[in-house]
């Protein structure tokens, strides 16, 4: 079997082909540039393998995976202008054939997917949830094999938190909601608070345990709302030293209200190597599509 | 077919009877004093139906709801110290028969059952999420008809908030975190911020402002993590007056980033008359039990 994969990133694509064991036998990276030339590059990849069966397109933000829409398959309104109302999966089924199936998720939700596959035989009930902090907050959950949202996907980076004592002044930089979790813990809040790049800011800088306070009230609101076995965080800011300072947090402020196991495997970074998590989930997706 | 229904509170149990169309055919209500004088009266009530075919309690907690549980039945370790390790379930059978079919939720998820059974032939998708806003707060959640929880049943009223700038003065009354979202709205933070009961709190009071500025981050909550059809309030602090203040704070606070539609179906009191969602829930969930 022959299964297709697509992790569309605001900066890369990660196209991959994979077999019925959901290994990787091809692989290949596109920059994100337009919708013509970097879906061009991925459908150009893809058309190498005419005998894939299915493949799954786990996608940056907002999308519209509502099968009842008029825009069904749709990157929409992103403030990425070239990327603003575009037809992805359209242009993927004129590419590669329109009895190609093509399973769509957000990004988020193709990488909890993977760690479920990679976990689900580990944990007595693998209900996972999947935050990101990188250019953005999200997040995507796993319950019972199936996808947390209701009439839409999960947003879980636009809720209000708690504010740092030592960060009362920052006012935040989401364009919505000004410090709302995403605008107080996404990557580009280094250069707002620091003027510097997440890369060049020294571990023992304050300013990972303002973050980590916040990153432990999501936590907190995963574990109330969703009681997950597993908390994961990926993305450039999960650092291990900050993920030490998230569990440190959360054990001071959730105070022990639930019992959630151990917190170094309760609160984790991702199980799947090599950020291959988006890329398992979507084999996974896929094949599970065909059976459906 | 007639089915059983215990609401189990912390001031009262409300016990009904009912049948297949889930009309209430008997009902009775006793308070909440111990385990053997009001499970007591709880089977006595239900004695006089030995035709029931099963019945569905939804109680106060914490209660365990884990089947593979020694303690599967049982409300744990309640601060009401008569009720605290009591073998809730096991009472009820050995009074009624071994064999009798008993589901056992929270109180909130047959509340929110209830309220699903109500107004799933209205929407298109009834995902919907219910706090009750009374002693504590609670919730329970429900997406393609099934109750959202991991390992556990929701406990959505331990996450923290941000704070309203005329509130920072008062330090919560959660035992566990203080000013989480329980220990700043639940109904005796009247008596701690103003010294007199909810009852005696006139409408134009400011501290519903500030109580509506945390329940309306609760939707916020809702809404980005579950993306529900419906968030419904319940519980004695849930009035009219106040769900107006709450949507008008939703509305300022999300600031539209989601579609919700209209915030006066959107955020919303039950559906089912008389606080009779969770009788309503329970009849339901007992016959799903029977057809399982």
């Amino acid at each position: 079997m022959i299964l297709g994969s697509i992790e569309a990133g605001g900066t890369k694509f990660v196209c991959a082909v994979g077999n019925e064991n959901y290994e990787v036998i091809d692989k290949a990276i596109f920059p994100t540039i337009d919708p013509a030339t970097t879906i061009g590059n991925c459908i150009a990849f893809f058309k190498k393998y005419p005998e894939m069966q299915a493949m799954s397109v786990a996608s940056f933000g907002p999308i519209d995976i509502d099968k009842h829409s008029a825009k069904y398959g749709y990157i929409t309104d992103t403030p990425k202008i070239k990327w603003s109302n575009c037809d992805f999966i359209g242009m993927l089924k004129r590419g590669l054939g329109q009895n190609l199936p093509i399973y769509f998720t957000t990004d988020v939700n193709g990488s909890v997917y993977g760690e479920y596959v990679n976990l689900k035989d580990q944990l007595p009930k693998a209900d996972l949830v999947y935050y990101t902090i990188g250019t953005g907050v999200g997040a995507g959950a796993i319950q019972d094999g199936h996808f947390i949202g209701g009439v839409g996907a999960p947003e879980m980076g636009h809720v209000l938190v708690k504010r740092h004592p030592d960060d009362l002044n920052f006012t935040g930089i989401c364009p919505y909601h000004g410090d709302c979790l995403e605008g107080l813990l996404c990557g580009p809040t280094f250069k707002a608070r620091l003027g510097k790049r997440g890369e060049d800011v020294s571990d023992d800088d304050h300013v990972w345990d303002i973050m980590a306070y916040y990153a432990a009230q999501a936590v907190m609101q995963a574990t109330s709302i969703l009681r997950p076995a597993r908390v994961i965080f990926g993305g450039s800011v999960s650092r291990p030293h900050f993920m030490e300072k998230v569990r440190d947090q959360f054990r001071q402020l959730y105070n022990g209200y639930l019992e959630v196991g151990d917190l170094e495997e309760y609160i984790t970074n991702p199980s799947v190597p090599g950020n291959g998590s988006a890329t398992l989930g979507n084999f996974a997706l896929a094949e599970k599509m065909l059976h459906q």
